[in-house]
């Protein structure tokens, strides 16, 4: 667990890892496992307006194979990635990209979800004021069954430009998640009972094309109160989310949206 | 189903039903059935500040007959509502009125709402640009036992000025609601374990007289992010309600609020 | 229960007490009991982002004992103080302070709370316009059982200059709680099965010494839209939180926040 630092006037307060902290190999435990529950299933829909019907009606995902509706994926990833923020991007100056994202096993309300994470790259910028770090990430159930798994990289600062790092090691990334390493834990679903009319939509994986555009028309206007919600219910300890004295000052002048 | 429109540059996108795409005595089953948790009722409660003692506390409920504290009727009319919305009034210019309106089984948490809609009544506008669609609307529980019937009628843009439309048809409507039509499916409730002292008020139904005013004393100012986080629980999808670049070029100038 | 006033034009609405209302000894049963659940824990997380392994995780509270995550304290407190609003403090002008406060029993999600609260100190301010009222309030889960107990004192307008109030009387406060007084219904914790690196800090209550200064660094904006849901979420009822067209012309000229 990295992160504590002791110095005059800060103390005890959680300062986060900078690029020099990181080593290659190195595997983190990250803090505060969350049990998931309909209550955050209920903030969810209210913060997206998700209607997705396996995940919203119990009696529709118990119709196709499920014991109940399964937790939303994205609400699997935020919490999941909530959890690596105040090891691995405390002090980030810009999530760069993710591979290899596969959900492993459905989450359901009442499952406990903690977070471990493996640095597998890093790479110093010439500037020497910062670096790019690779974790793979992985999310597990109360049991340590595997829910989540993907790869990140970020731009994290460095404390002291003047430290040493490490030799730069770049991994290999998957440029395609193969269909085989997806979804082995799901249930057996019976199509047959996947009801169209329920669902809002008649078109089915045979209907889309690679390359097809699809205008969705609707927009929403985010306010502050809404990212600032999402972002505290992932327990997500990000700063560029929530001080708007702050990041007046910053880059934007405002405050970011996670997402 | 309706409201799936192919056409070029919007392909799967769905545009919602017009006027001339409705027919009397069409049956409408609305998409995304979605089981009521407990998560729901507190964010109601947190959006309303609703403090009815019935509905607040399941040891109240109990103690005059209920097997736990039934929904707030009010959220369940708004989740079932909002199922209605991409089918009946995603193109609507207003909603006009409602009547007949009962609740007719307790909703508890667990249980699935879906709905459905029977068009039993159409008047085209002389204008030709619009007309006025009425639906009785049914939400049922996962045991398609009937929660709540309603009809609405509201004005709804037409596609084309030039399509032809049926004939019109204005239904009756009850112009009051018959106590004996109220309520049957209540519990039997033993009002001598209704306890004034806990509910918040010691006035009962013989206390009030018709003509009485209530000066409520209170006002909320209701924020954006409020409204928009409700109407994303009800799953309401009309644009209206959210986009405020698109609302700014609108009528009002603003996002409305769904109430 | 006090607080509901007959007087024209405004009939039954509840204006709540005003200091010349309360009485020394008097006991108010206050209304509108709640039972909590995993909704309110869920809206708690994403208003303040706390990060508490045992009450954020069941898996991890049973590790050490208890029968699944708690709720946190200050949710128990915010919810039984919020009971306490339209009978104590509907006409306050400040709350002036609190003491003695002590969690009695842990929470957990189903329980319903309900608060009593005895008037044990009153003392008229010179100006005639005001009083300070003393209270002891107790927070009882559904058997009766307390869950919390604290004294809070606050400032509040009298509604008739010229009505007579008691001698005054003002109790004597404990400066400071024993731990003896504390935790006594709390289970046998086993600390051996704390395990730090999920808990998110390694210190421990040994590391910390009187005086000490922590920097906590992070600051969060707080938006109406925020404020608003955590009280209405207490079922606070106290104006000064909600109506920005009334506060606009009192002495901040703007909502004031629930803390």
């Amino acid at each position: 667990m990295g992160g504590v630092q002791m110095e005059s006037g800060v103390s005890k307060a959680r300062q986060g890892n900078f690029f020099e902290d990181f080593w290659l190999g190195q595997i983190i435990e990250h803090a505060t496992p969350r049990t998931v529950t309909a209550g955050d299933v209920s903030l969810y829909t209210a913060l997206y307006g998700s209607r997705f019907a396996v995940q919203s009606s119990d009696a529709f995902a118990r119709a196709i194979g499920y014991p109940q509706s399964p937790i939303d994926d994205l609400l699997v990833f935020h919490i999941v990635f909530g959890k690596t923020v105040p090891d691995i991007s405390l002090n980030a100056i810009a999530n760069l990209g993710y591979a290899d994202c596969r959900f492993l096993k459905p989450v359901f309300p009442g499952d406990t979800l903690s977070a471990t994470s493996e640095v597998i790259g890093l790479r110093e910028n010439s500037n020497k004021q910062s670096g790019v770090v690779y974790v793979r990430t992985t999310g597990v159930d109360q049991d340590g069954a595997p829910v989540l798994d993907y790869v990140r990289w970020v731009m994290v600062r460095k404390r002291d430009e003047a430290a040493a790092t490490h030799a730069a090691h770049v991994p290999q990334l998957k440029e395609v998640v193969e269909p085989a390493a997806l979804g082995a834990a799901l249930p057996n679903l019976d199509s047959r009972a996947y009801y169209a009319a329920l669902s809002g939509s008649s078109y089915r994986w045979g209907d889309y094309e690679v390359g097809e555009k699809i205008d969705h028309l609707d927009g929403m206007t985010i306010e502050e109160a809404e990212h600032q919600l999402a972002t505290r219910l992932y327990q997500n300890t990000a700063k560029v989310h929530f001080n708007q004295h702050q990041q007046v000052q910053g880059r934007f002048g405002r405050r970011l949206i996670y997402t």
